[in-house]
């Protein structure tokens, strides 16, 4: 894969997620009315099904990070260069926004609006530090022992922890600094982004020390090896 | 598989598929009363476990389209020859319309009635072109890179699309079609139709377009490989 | 696996089947309250995972029919012998009448008492039998080309077909007999139990008829042959 | 794997699964207000999906138990040596107060309370029974048979019984225990945990002679053996 057909995977995959996140997010509210019970419900289970199906399609391409703690704990362990890190969030940021504002198009409203919900106390800081420390984990675990159930497990992971966390997990700040830009179901006030980003780049770092002792490589990568390994698997998966 | 099998699969599936569509539309309307969330979440389960499950069944028997523009999809690259895309349209449209009657007469209804329900706005082409450029996004890199999840990764995309999309992702000119012609849930109006299957056919091509350069092939296809190779790997499934 | 050893698997499974049938209704009725649709949504829901989950567990045992139609059909590919009919259909008769009483019990309700709902005009006939017609080509379908994908198919089916049916799809003798013996959310008048099963019986005929002309053996099957098969399939998946 | 990543695996699963379960029901409860039914729903959704990841995330580390009686079963099928039971029944407990704790915190409640829900007379005993001699029926079977379908079918499972029983399927005592510990959503009243437990340690009592019997081993097995066949499952996942 050439570095700009994994920028257009990543950029497009991200894409994708955003406006399944939010534009479900719009669908529900209209349509579940009162009982915001049956809203978050639908909004999770489509995030969660468009990131499994997402990852299915894109990780032969980029990876199918769509998030930049993922794309840093995979330069971290190796197996990535770092010179890729700017081009990869350049493209999730970039997707994010244009996922979002495509469905704000789709459902009729302005392309993109600054949200109004606030979520700035202690506890819902420390929920998306468990909320990220959750997925890094099912990440490195899934990734080093059974790499080929993991878009199942990372889906299953996000339906989740919207529901067992109380600031319903963000965990991606691509994803944190979109859902600022649409005043809908799933937004977040911009002046409370920082601080969630901040939470989740914290989740991410310990968990990346914790599940690197808890489930050890042989020894530090080859990133030709990895890549090799990684593209074996793809092609199983294919046959 | 000879192509009377072929084409009677084909015609099967997708009668399945469209009393799935509208058997289940009509059950939760009637179910759900003023909630329209808790109906169009069953409606949508339903589509995508029933679209789950006449893939695995139907795709070693005919591919298991369902679908004209997947048909088309098929050809452009190489993978079926053109002279039988009228027999397998046709399949598709009489299947379509069988698995309406069947579920109207199940529950009663007039075997046909045209819909009432109004989609033709600008927001709504631009939904479904969306819609159907994901879907073909998903089928291009899953059979491509991992055909096994293909059948899991199609399904949970449509039922995430139904929900981020606000046309609902028809997604499908047969079964845009037939949706026309039974007046409950998750109909459309007869009018209507022309304008959905022209943004499905663009949206279906830019999507083959930018997902055949984002995951190429090694070169064109030969046509007898592929059938060998499609039926290695439903035999493997098999074994 | 001796003949004791499968007819209990079968009994244990058929019960456990029909616990979660009829136990899910009853607390699904209960919770829900006036939102039938979401009581047929949880009870739907808890059926197909309970199905799937027992044809992975029991099937390597017995085989996992919990349905005299399925036993039938097996015996008719010529996958069992004919002797083993009359002992299996009475293990999966009093596993689903165990069932029904080990729920009742839970619920504080009388071990058994007559269902009342009147199930009998033709429409519901019909979608009895498209029901089951669907269910027999699933399962010929898949157990002939990816048996591995068979629990999952199976299970989607069934969910997805107590939607898109008018009847809500009992689609096999044992649990539609079993269901009149509760009184509870999922009860059908024993009057009407030998209507369903005449027209699940006509519907399973025609699928096998069909469906073994859509998907061809090589030849009839040699019975030793197949169970090495279908041992070898177990010990894929379990290694 | 050492001794303490796989008792900080066995924590650290238990935590998250207890975080999920007592979580979910919180905002559950807080969002669907009246309707039961529909917290319910998402409470065993959200039990069900974390349960599946967690353990396709720790079973490569610990063995992904979470569950005292399941430790003391693979004890007692000779997967595990006796001298282990100890640390990991603690590592069980501990994780399951700090997983509740840890909600507790993010919902802006006191880490711990008592529970209030009377949950004490015979039929919630005897459901408990079936609820445990299930589970542990599928983890015999599954993990005999075909061990990759493992965690899929114990999710599937719980999900299930949580409807089918009037108990609503604790199945696990340190869970149990912890449950206790929130006067929330998903509690038990202190005074009844006892009875509880009884009723489990009786259910996976009966449950595995049933299915030890239903599923022979060749032999008692060897602990350096099975452990290499474990490693290789993960090995072949994995690759």
């Amino acid at each position: 894969m050439t570095l700009s057909r994994r920028l257009a995977a990543e950029a497009l995959g991200t894409a994708f997620l955003l406006a399944a996140i939010v534009g479900s997010g719009i669908m529900a509210a209209r349509l579940s009315g009162a009982n915001e019970g049956v809203a978050l419900l639908v909004n999770t289970l489509v995030t969660g099904l468009a990131l499994m199906t997402l990852i299915l399609t894109f990780a032969p391409g980029s990876g199918a990070h769509f998030n930049p703690v993922v794309t840093l704990l995979e330069v971290w362990q190796g197996k990535m260069p770092w010179h890729d890190v700017p081009s990869y969030i350049a493209a999730q940021l970039i997707g994010a926004c244009a996922g979002v504002a495509a469905v704000d198009v789709m459902f009729g409203l302005p392309v993109f609006s600054a949200a109004t919900q606030v979520k700035s106390d202690w506890p819902l800081l420390w929920s998306e530090f468990i909320a990220t420390f959750g997925l890094i984990g099912v990440i490195v675990g899934c990734s080093r022992r059974r790499p080929a159930a993991t878009p199942f497990a990372v889906a299953a992971y996000i339906v989740a922890a919207c529901w067992f966390t109380s600031s319903s997990s963000f965990a991606n700040p691509a994803a944190t600094l979109a859902r600022a830009m649409s005043n809908t179901f799933t937004g977040i006030r911009p002046a409370d982004v920082l601080g969630f980003v901040a939470a989740q780049i914290m989740g991410a770092s310990c968990a990346a020390v914790v599940f690197d002792w808890m489930f050890p490589l042989a020894g530090k990568l080859d990133l030709q090896a990895e890549s090799a390994a990684v593209a074996d698997a793809g092609n199983e998966m294919a046959s």
